[in-house]
């Protein structure tokens, strides 16, 4: 039996950051993926009612960040001194304001607000968080902080599909190539690689 | 001169937890309260536009959570394994998912549309959450998390007034007593209280 349990849904959005840190860190997990129509069934035995989750020694956590920072330190991916590790934090909060944004306008369910929103977020908000994003990234060689692989990369990674589809552009990795790179910086990763490959693609 | 410098608006929010929390670690922190009229010029020299931030060592870091996670870290209020600190983030997560549908309701721009949600996550939203955060709480005996002092706790402790103000119930920590057990857990620490009685009440 594997060490880990994921329990997410077949997609990438929030659940790959976590699967793809398992796959770096090799030790073994069960990729359980739970189809739409049995989540609410499936919800009432989840720790707070949401997904991703994980569960490992008898015991679950939920919320993604906080579960890629964990593996983050446990795979040597969280900085050398408690600064990098708060440089790593900063740089993923920054992100996670940018996604929340993205997603109250995905998410919003008045159809006229939500084009309303989208609109009116593309002239801005989404081309000044993207300009940012790519610029920190290019700072930093390709990687997402302090020039070099940490778990912010896997995190940047596993959510980029997700992020393409609230942005709306299906081609953000070769508008902006600094994304490309820590996609690439990911992915070239033997046990990385072998993960994706097996899974193969899902919609986002 | 101060080890810490921290800059936020004259208001408690997302900054008091930082300040609470080095009030704590007792090394001295230069408290600097931007007024708003002072904001639009100030924002052009912070790292992202955005408070809080904190300075020290010649580097600057912003995002509230990250830099609090750090001075929990540093001084002894992150756990004492790593699975610890990860249930420490996850409850603060989870907080933060609560502060975030409050703040999106509260910073609504749209004055119909603010009192509509104001309405709608009265019936439902808001209540669930304090109703959880109440159980979570006398759980850990008065604590957010772990049932002893960490910078969870003083994470709602600082933001709490700010709390009160985005679900308008004035009188919050007497409908959820827990609520007003992990402010006394904080603020009975006579390093915290010193700071808190000498900056005197502020409106949020």
């Amino acid at each position: 039996m594997p060490k880990y349990v994921v329990h997410y849904f077949n997609g990438k959005g929030l659940g790959e950051p976590i699967r793809l840190l398992l796959a770096y860190g090799g030790e073994g997990f069960e990729d359980h993926r739970i189809a739409g129509k049995d989540w609410p069934e499936f919800k009432k035995n989840t720790p707070f009612g949401q997904m991703p989750y994980i569960e490992f020694d008898g015991k679950t956590y939920a919320q993604s960040t906080s579960i890629c920072r964990y593996l983050g330190n446990k795979y040597g991916l969280a900085g050398d001194t408690p600064e990098e590790a708060l440089e790593i934090d900063q740089l993923v909060d920054l992100f996670i304001d940018f996604r929340l944004k993205a997603a109250a306008v995905t998410y919003e369910k008045d159809e006229k607000l939500k084009e309303q929103r989208f609109e009116e977020y593309s002239k801005d908000v989404f081309p000044e968080h993207l300009e940012r994003f790519k610029n920190l990234i290019e700072k930093n060689n390709g990687h997402f902080a302090l020039g070099k692989l940490t778990w912010a990369d896997f995190y940047f990674a596993g959510f980029f599909a997700s992020l393409k589809f609230m942005v709306r552009i299906p081609d953000l990795e070769k508008k902006y190539p600094a994304f490309q790179k820590v996609l690439d910086h990911v992915y070239s990763i033997p046990k990385v690689k072998a993960y994706a490959d097996a899974v193969g693609p899902t919609e986002f």
